[in-house]
């Protein structure tokens, strides 16, 4: 019950081309990580350089204008990869088509791990926005974002679509009041009335650094503003999830969102120079400052410097960041369990990552990834700035790897159409085809080169501030993978079909085992006569003795078409006597195929199956593990799972009862045609 | 494997009576509770009479010696226990069956509640008197606490004896030492020469009482005193697990212990008062003491002031009392198991509890009860002080309406022999038997109007200081067990035999769902073709077309002898079209039993299920709701499996695998005698 009422009914698999996502909708769903990341990288790219003294700020426009290139580069290369790859593996499917198996693990192990991390990022930022708001709640600050986790998981457990809609409207009302605030400010600014910002006045304890650490500095600086490009990738991964034509819509919404993420960045951080924003790693650097608060975020010290602190905008901005950087959090939810299924899908993760839950989702990979994301939050107490160190490299191997995937797949294309015969060759279709490879080949050999640089600077500069973790995170988790691939080829092979399979088992005996004379047992024996088998056989494992001759004499006194045997427990123990059973059984009686018959009750709610089959489960499980033998469960529906499932499979106590088999089909009393032997 | 090497091989029912325990074992097992309370009774009792200023404490031996009548009685009242019920339901089983059902669930409940405080307040006080021995533990005393309790529940899951003679040591050393102490600390106050307690000098801070509170302080403190009396219904839980005779041997080792715990609590009480330990509720109480620091306990300080601080003596008492503390904490991981077992026998908690593991033991209590004490150790901070305080109310519920209980059952058995012909009764036996029903009425009689007014005085003085938590979770418990009860007796009403069952279920046929030609499905149509069903198919569910036409491919190379049917999947889903198809199967050929055959894996190590079966469980599950499905589970043992469990079910690579059927009967090539049809 309480399932159904968090997740929802479970929907018929029809539904599945309803869920998907018009244009509209899929913009707030794959574009809000790329969007929301302007709430943090602007305030990470200024925070790095007021290491270096007010003075570094200089040099912010041009740190900022190369995260731009880059980020144009990026959103170019990637609407190659949809046009190439339009199946929604993304940098996975293309590293391991075009670069092998290894890299394309790799690929999906740093894909996993910066999965959990823009989870964890994306709502750390967004609780300190809360708190920029509201700083009373400072001390929830881990519970608060845990609790986003949880509602998170859950709004995705009932499906994509419903997901969307709940959120589509945050991400417009983000970027349009995020927008209006960025004209407004700048605006005021070229009357001449430049908003100030709280921590303007602050002094900055700077520290004193060489020309080497200057360097590394504006790198780190820059590495840190490429967070602003985390997400971008999201889209080639959901392409499966657009409307028709897929590649077009995806196409645009990658450059939409590309646009959109451009115009909010420059304008943050233009607004953030000219108002004054003091945002420091350490806010006891801050001269002024009372660093047991607090540190405002750098969005919300450009609303209040715009709007006014506690004006209504300002409220509304710092929501709408809030609502955005959830849905990015969200947009996890998305991409992680896609590429689980997939991976899945491979033979790369276990198989159960690629079932489709009650509702149509990949209920498994987002509950994975929930409990992942909370753990992290925990351990590194949703503080944004220790997070954002782990961040972006994996974004950045698998940017990187799948430019350079995407470079081998335009020359390979290149290297097909240079074979054509001179005629083929000149063909419409073939010239169009040659010239939209050599653009592709182009545009993806820059996107390969600055990628793999800037995965360079980010690993130089963030590998001792605790990024060394995601270093050993993503090669233990890609070892797993091929682990698991290595396991399932291994047993593909052993059960792999040969010539000397053949059939030719005899000696058919059924077993069921009775404990005391109640419906499911006679239901059990229904169907076992059912099956016409050469020998049945009912089983007692005499607990007690009085329990024994009970049974025997009720058994005499039902006329019981089949022969009772009751076995010895000297232990009060149930699964040893019946395996001796049936191991001396077989022995006696040549090999024989032994179907032991198991009533299974299905009940209706979760806490029923505590109380319920725990003995049967067992005896399954033990019985299994003996020669010849194979378990049919016979599922007897108690009232209660009756009332869920709508399925009565005997009459409800106020019909009439006469004249009902147990198994519901035409009756007719007696024995069962086969005359059972023993 | 890991499981394997913390819990052990598993055991055959065979051992079962070899785990049974002789006296010199039984004791530091069942008494290792009742003793140890004397390592916290004495001091809470001391402590509760210091707020009232230490004029207070020269009330202290009467109010000690209230504790020793009533232990005395207490002790009386359960040999006569075990005599009457030796068949270890205890107090349980006593009020059950005198008293009726409410009764006798409400002092399982209590005695639930108990058995989870025992394992609190033990572990509590063992982590103190080790901090007390090693205070730069003191930052760690939670997790110290938990670390505890998960190594209890490991030893416990090992098996009862292997726990015992792990743990026999430590109780003689701890009857032991403390014994030597007590001699040699009251020796040396006889010779003149007085120890003297760290604590002697500190002045304390007292509260000023009115009369009326005064005597609520007394009775508090009496309250806490009667601490040392937990533990003595662990001997009469425990009757079944001594060797014969059970009743004699278990009431000489009730006596042996109370008559031990009588001697240390008095003369530890003596010891403490002599040489002036002053300990406080709120140690910022003490005058000259740094409260920051933590409290040594009343064992530490007494063994200090009669050895010397850091002596071998000292370390060896606080050693020994540490490991007996545990052994308490033990006793309910013997109790709990048992009582659960008891009331899972009676329907009254889920059956689970009644089924041993791997080593014999109950191993679910065992578990719930480690995770349930592990979080009341952390909610209350491992603080003993706090736990006390909801502590002994569980057991004086189970003491009273037990000894009620036995106050009825012996005016019965007056009635009984009453009742008989005046010459029956003049026989030995029958006068025998009217003497010791007399005696027994007399002595339980006493223990019942003392136990109630305990329980009275207990309630009155503890409820406001936390114990009202108790006084909600005995009933919720109660309520629950009564649930449990009456949900199995409906469905015990639901599946009885009744007049109207009876058999002709008839149309049978088996579908073997396929899903690519490997040697599992082999196995499953091999044993299908053996039973000779009226009609076998095999069903493939084409998720794509590829890989349907695929596998009718080789199933016409391979010559199957059974019919493919292959069912279409529009939406890539397994189950639905699975019962779609069965479903109108069956409307088409009239009702008839289908049974469905799933090849199930059978793996060697718990990771692998991570990897396998996911599917296949859910489809029976699934299919389990269709009317007229009965399931067939064939187990295919993977390798690794087979290197565990030591069987084979096809050759080794290295052997020859010519000939060799898959379902290993001899074998007889080509169609099965049934022919089947579509």
């Amino acid at each position: 019950m309480a399932k159904r009422i968090l997740i929802g009914e479970p929907l018929t698999s029809e539904k599945l081309d309803e869920q998907l996502l018009p244009k509209k909708m899929a913009l707030p769903i794959f574009a809000s990580d790329a969007l929301s990341s302007v709430a943090y990288a602007p305030q990470e790219l200024l925070m790095i350089l007021l290491i270096g003294g007010t003075a570094l700020l200089t040099l912010s426009p041009w740190v900022a204008a190369a995260v731009v290139i880059l980020l144009v580069v990026v959103v170019l290369s990637y609407r190659q990869l949809i046009k190439a790859y339009p199946s929604g593996g993304g940098d996975y499917e293309v590293a391991s088509k075009n670069l092998g198996e290894v890299p394309g693990v790799v690929v999906a192990a740093a894909l996993l791990v910066d999965y959990v991390l823009t989870v964890a990022v994306s709502v750390a930022s967004g609780v300190d926005n809360i708190i920029s708001a509201l700083p009373e709640l400072n001390p929830f600050r881990v519970e608060i974002a845990v609790g986003f986790v949880i509602l998170i998981v859950i709004v995705n457990l009932r499906g994509v679509r419903e997901a969307s809609s709940v959120f589509a409207i945050p991400t417009y009302l983000f970027i349009g009041s995020v927008g209006i605030m960025i004209v407004v400010g700048l605006g005021r600014a070229v009357l001449g009335d430049v908003p100030e910002a709280s921590s303007a006045a602050y002094g900055v304890q700077a520290e004193s650094l060489t020309q080497a650490a200057l360097i590394l500095l504006v790198l780190r600086a820059f590495s840190s503003g490429c967070s602003a490009l985390t997400g971008v990738e999201a889209v080639s991964n959901g392409v499966p999830a657009f409307r028709k034509p897929k590649i077009r819509n995806a196409q645009t919404t990658l450059t939409l969102m590309g646009g959109i993420a451009i115009a909010l960045f420059v304008g943050l951080t233009l607004l953030a120079l000219l108002s004054g924003v003091h945002y420091a790693e350490n806010p006891c650097n801050l001269i002024g400052f009372d660093c047991t608060l607090p540190q405002p975020s750098l969005m919300a010290q450009v609303a209040a410097a715009t709007f006014g602190m506690g004006s209504i905008p300002f409220f509304i901005i710092q929501a709408a960041t809030a609502c955005v950087l959830l849905l990015a959090a969200n947009t996890a939810f998305n991409g992680f369990p896609l590429l689980g299924a997939v991976l899945a899908r491979d033979g790369y993760a276990p198989k159960a990552l690629n079932t489709r839950g009650d509702r149509l989702v990949y209920s498994n990979g987002m509950v994975i990834l929930g409990i992942v994301a909370i753990g992290v939050l925990i351990v590194y107490q949703a503080n944004l700035t220790t997070l954002i160190q782990l961040y972006i490299i994996g974004v950045f191997v698998s940017f990187s790897l799948g430019q350079i995937g995407m470079v081998r797949h335009w020359r390979r294309t290149l290297a097909g159409l240079r074979a054509l015969s001179p005629e083929a060759a000149r063909q419409q279709s073939a010239r169009y085809e040659r010239r939209s490879a050599i653009t592709g080949l182009w545009i993806n050999s820059l996107g390969a080169s600055l990628t793999v640089l800037v995965l360079l600077i980010v690993t130089i500069t963030k590998f001792t501030h605790g990024a060394w973790l995601v270093f050993i995170a993503i090669p233990i988790l890609a070892t797993l993978m091929l682990g698991v691939n290595r396991y399932y080829r291994d047993v593909e092979h052993e059960i792999r079909m040969d010539d000397d399979v053949h059939f030719g088992s005899s000696g058919d005996v059924a077993i069921i085992l009775v404990n005391r004379l109640q419906k499911p047992v006679m239901k059990a024996i229904d169907y076992a006569l059912a099956a016409k088998h050469d020998k049945t056989l009912a089983v007692h494992v005499a607990i007690t003795e009085e329990d024994a001759a009970g049974l025997q004499k009720e058994w005499a006194a039902h006329d019981m078409p089949i022969p009772l045997v009751i076995i010895e427990s000297p232990y009060r123990t149930y699964t040893s006597p019946v395996t001796t059973f049936i191991k001396s059984y077989r022995e006696k009686h040549g090999s024989a195929v032994v179907t032991v018959y198991l009533p299974q009750f299905i009940v209706g709610h979760w806490w029923e199956s505590i109380l319920h089959n725990r003995r049967s489960r067992r005896l399954a499980q033990q019985l299994m593990l003996v020669h010849g033998v194979s378990i049919t469960l016979v599922p007897w529906l108690l009232d209660s799972s009756e009332l869920i499932y709508g399925r009565r499979s005997r009459p409800l106590p106020g019909q009439q009862r006469g004249g009902q088999p147990v198994a519901e089909v035409p009756a007719h009393r007696g024995k069962a045609p086969n005359s059972p032997a023993s």
